[in-house]
């Protein structure tokens, strides 16, 4: 049995996982496919495969995912073949829930004013804090990572609205609604989020009609996926004051190209998408792969948080 | 019955005040103590009053502090005439635990850098963001306000420890240590968090051995009062680097000068005494005072959250 990963876990995480697995051969091989067309199982942040891999990878039986987005991948190619794709989806969910609340907290309590201040050695009092607590969130998506981020407002206080494709509940949501009744709920949301991933059904799910619905005081909040809404409607809304804040950790283009727009707006907070970075990243995503590996390899292929290519999710 | 405002509650607000108490003649007058011989009870902030006040205060029973600090009053005079001394106890609870939780998650989560990235329009991926996630913190004070700050910190999964002068138990505290014990558990903290009143018992609590003991990753808040430690020993332990970050609230002398070396220190953040601002304030503060108004009129002179003067706590 081979098992190819295409980046590296430290020296120690490498040593410890080949004396704990000696029925398998490992390859650790930093971006490097040369392995791939005799290995049976791949271990990949899901971004370095195309069509011709997978018509290569004639071993192929699983492809274990360690990131939660899989938008790019070859999905009908893999469908097609049969092959098992499984993820790490909540793994992201401590460091995102730190970034989303670190950020309306750092709004909230005027940090940016603080820290300007600060540089200008100046004892300014008189800017205007607020409170999170007995806001109201949206959060579009309450998986994994939404119901973390609900599980921390609610402890501030903040009442926490899910919106999802079916409406079903979700944990730590003190109501849900469906995409359908997303826009009659928003200007009810001091703080909009969106985790959604990029889907057929949420590419572009926000329109202009959104942002003017939601109240001028509102905070949006993008850490999903750019595809979430346009960037020209972004643009808009935030150049003409449709709501206060806008704090993006994604974006349609990425990297955000030097002289773009955002940038330079006071009013949009960019965050060069790395609201999942955490230097636990690898150790926890091993804690999902190694009990799946040690299953597969005792002969139960089913591992723990499978995707559906087809669906996208 | 005389009751003296010596700041403006909104003017809706005071309506309503003279509307539910007929039976009382309100002052409203800021900053001004000219009604103050014929008041039976002063509403303030505590900082207007010397010993002359007192002893020309002939009817004054009773005086609501609408702040948490009590040193700027003349409390020798206060006790000798026995007047009442109430406080607004925990009402800075909610702003405080946001700025605290705030600073620590910006700190972890890298918005500095992430701020000071989009002031240079550049896509900076490769600082180092960590986690408050299974962190430890030792709480220096956890009254209302450090206890709540220990309540959300576990909703972040930090293990709390409280200390106070008798050990005793306090809320949300997995641990609970006696000042004497302080400096034997501080090799333990990542984080040390003060929000100690300014007393007898507190003041230069801190010296440059606490900052030794500490951890080098370790982040030091203090947003109780500034003669916790001496200025020179904070700037030295900071110089050293005997620690990762100081995040200040309070100072020995406020405002800072112009020209103090905290305002240039790369791991010192100086935020100006705002900690507690909440648009929410006067709100609060008359939450507590009113119903101890009602009683008080109704014979009942025992208001919450009294404050001894001699002990000055």
């Amino acid at each position: 049995m081979e098992v190819l990963f295409t980046f590296l876990p430290n020296e120690g995480m490498q040593q410890s996982i080949i004396r704990d697995f000696p029925e398998a051969d490992f390859h650790f091989a930093y971006k490097d496919k040369s392995k791939l067309p005799t290995a049976d199982i791949l271990v990949t942040y899901g971004e370095d495969l195309d069509d011709e891999d997978i018509s290569n990878a004639n071993n192929l039986k699983w492809i274990m995912v360690v990131s939660a987005g899989i938008e790019k991948m070859p999905r009908e190619a893999i469908a097609k073949r049969g092959i098992t794709v499984s993820n790490v989806r909540g793994i992201h969910k401590t460091p995102m829930g730190e970034s989303v609340l670190g950020h309306l907290l750092a709004l909230k309590r005027s940090l940016p004013e603080i820290y300007k201040n600060q540089r200008d050695h100046k004892w300014e009092r008189k800017f205007r804090s607020t409170e999170l607590f007995g806001s109201t969130a949206l959060i579009l998506g309450p998986g994994a990572i939404g119901s973390e981020i609900g599980r921390l407002l609610q402890a501030f206080g903040v009442m926490t609205i899910g919106c999802n494709r079916s409406g079903n509940q979700a944990d730590h949501m003190n109501e849900m609604i469906s995409f359908d009744e997303l826009l009659g709920k928003l200007p009810e949301a001091d703080i909009v989020i969106s985790v959604l991933p990029s889907t057929a059904e949420t590419k572009y799910l926000l329109g202009i009609e959104h942002f003017k619905a939601m109240k001028q005081e509102a905070v949006f909040m993008n850490f999903g996926r750019g595809d979430l809404v346009k960037e020209e409607v972004l643009i808009e809304a935030m150049n003409e004051g449709m709501i206060t804040y806008a704090v993006l950790d994604v974006f349609e283009q990425e990297p955000l190209a030097e002289d773009h727009p955002f940038w330079g707006m006071n009013n949009v907070i960019v965050s060069p998408h790395v609201s999942s970075k955490s230097g636990m990243y690898v150790e926890r995503a091993m804690e999902v792969f190694l009990p799946n590996l040690r299953k597969w390899l005792d002969g139960i292929q089913d591992p723990t948080n499978l995707v559906n290519m087809e669906k996208g999710y």
